[in-house]
């Protein structure tokens, strides 16, 4: 099966991908954003957020569920605060638009935060707080996403894996990214589990009655476990408020799915903040690296974002390995 | 021994920790702001922040650890963000200079942001966001203590408990609020199984060599397991740098102890966010009742906050209790 996949560059997944969402009727901006956010999450080893989105993309757009002409606006401002209308497109150009608007901010606001609605699944965030650190910014990003996690006590879904991402400049090398979803394990292993006809551990999932499971197909009917139990529930209401409540965006109980086709668009949103890390700590990367040496000087230890780093590496020296059946849907999709 | 005890009312309570504080040599301003702070913990069920911290604070003005005369200032600003130098005082006056400067910056700046350094024990964090979103504001928090911690897959403790506090208004009733730390369990229950002599759960705490522990003695020379274990370890990293490195703050790993009366001020930070949830939501308070509905809209769910608005609306109608040996430490105290 090896044999038949195909190897990619970064630049040649790009076009493959702008190319498929064209035919599907994205706008040119649009598809190149998108396409450029898949190939860097599937380059970094996040293969949930690459290559495997590509089909159900297209078909939103398709579908209209998603408008791949929508263009994504500053619908307000204050001082350092924006908000920003994703009008039912992808969320890649949205978020390629609050990144452009806080870098602008920051030398005059210090903190800037962007808050996006009406937005869509927004893929690897590590990689969007990391372009600002590669700015020289410190960056916090949260977000909201379809029902997967219970409030706690109770046993029906209600908020979504809600991530948080962070990212931080050096003084020496890549800026460090953190990037962590709320549920103890992410929804795919429970999949994975399922198809392959095996049991989970107890601790990852409550089936619809609320009750601890260890049957994959009774969890995918419940609910995903958030990570540190009761207290990260609360933590995933602090992110839905962050994300939904604050940018205007439908709350994680209220969206449609990222994956199909059907129903009106999802309409979450995002919260992204970017600090000047000038105005309180002039020193911030020399003391970043006494901080991380301090963690590294310690046996075990790693930084986060290890692995990531060297996936990315070999995506560029090595290419992406594009299996043979998503090559072949997408010759079907480009045909149109 | 409860026959023993005093029962004050908030303002007894107050005047007289602020009596003991100026008689071990803190200035009027400082007295009040940590009267204030101690007596609202306690009020709100948060004993840990409360009566219990009296003696030490009051041994450490009078060592000189806490500079009982600093006047926290705003050492910095640009357009919404401020340093706050604490100036080894107490962290209360400067978190109340903070609140003041960050409600009176954000009808401005939409959001802003008060980084404070040379800071020392917080408190009930909830409390000071809770202030800014009786003010109409979303407010976030994030603060270091000394270590706790270790780092994920090390042995030796590196950062603090670091806790994140959250609060919103709301269209009817009190703000909500959550407040937790990133320790599984406080480690004031390790320290009460040590007293009692009794075990810990396997998962609470790991010995000095980092190796899973139920000898609670073990446990206190050792370090706190953080909840959602290596994820939470990321949260306490990122909570260690908004708080810690972003400020100018000691880093958890370079503090001094909050209890004891030796060495160097502390010197740790806090960081606070405030939104205006105008700027981007302006239905803010109606759109979070819908979310706060169906969270309780599910059995067995209930509201962060409730068993503290609970014990609030209790210690105003019934007084505080002041244990018999804290009112003798405290007689002792005020005498000098």
């Amino acid at each position: 099966m090896q044999t038949d996949d195909t190897i990619l560059s970064i630049a040649e997944a790009e076009e493959l991908i702008a190319d498929v969402l064209r035919a599907s009727g994205a706008a040119e901006a649009a598809a190149r954003s998108v396409a450029r956010a898949l190939v860097a999450a599937e380059a970094d080893g996040q293969a949930g957020h690459g290559f495997s989105r590509i089909a159900a993309y297209a078909a939103q757009v398709r579908s209209g569920k998603v408008d791949g002409h929508a263009t994504p606006v500053v619908a307000a401002r204050r001082g350092g605060m924006i908000a920003i209308d994703a009008a039912s497109g992808f969320a890649y150009p949205a978020i390629d638009l609050a990144i452009e608007e806080l870098a602008r901010l920051v030398p005059e606001t210090g903190l800037a935060g962007a808050a996006i609605r009406r937005s869509h699944h927004c893929g690897q965030l590590g990689a969007h707080v990391e372009r600002l650190a590669s700015r020289g910014l410190v960056a916090l990003m949260v977000a909201n996403a379809p029902k997967a996690i219970a409030p706690w006590g109770g046993s029906a879904a209600l908020f979504g894996t809600n991530p948080i991402a962070f990212a931080a400049p050096r003084a020496r090398g890549e800026p460090l990214v953190i990037d962590l979803s709320l549920s103890k394990v992410a929804r795919g292993k429970v999949m994975a589990a399922a198809k392959a006809g095996q049991q989970i551990p107890e601790g990852w999932a409550l089936d619809r009655e609320g009750r601890p499971t260890t049957d994959p197909r009774a969890a995918l009917e419940g609910t995903m476990i958030p990570m540190g139990d009761a207290k990260g529930a609360a933590l995933a209401l602090i992110v839905e408020i962050l994300s939904a409540t604050l940018t205007g965006a439908n709350h994680s109980f209220e969206a449609s799915s990222f994956f199909d086709a059907e129903g009106p668009p999802p309409g979450v949103g995002q919260l992204i903040l970017a600090f000047d890390p000038g105005v309180t700590a002039p020193d911030f990367c020399d003391r970043i690296e006494v901080l991380l040496g301090a963690i590294l000087a310690q046996d075990g230890t790693r930084l986060p974002g290890t692995r990531r780093l060297a996936a990315r590496e070999r995506a560029r020296s090595e290419g992406l390995r594009m299996p043979a059946h998503l090559m072949a849907e997408i010759a079907q999709l480009r045909a149109g």
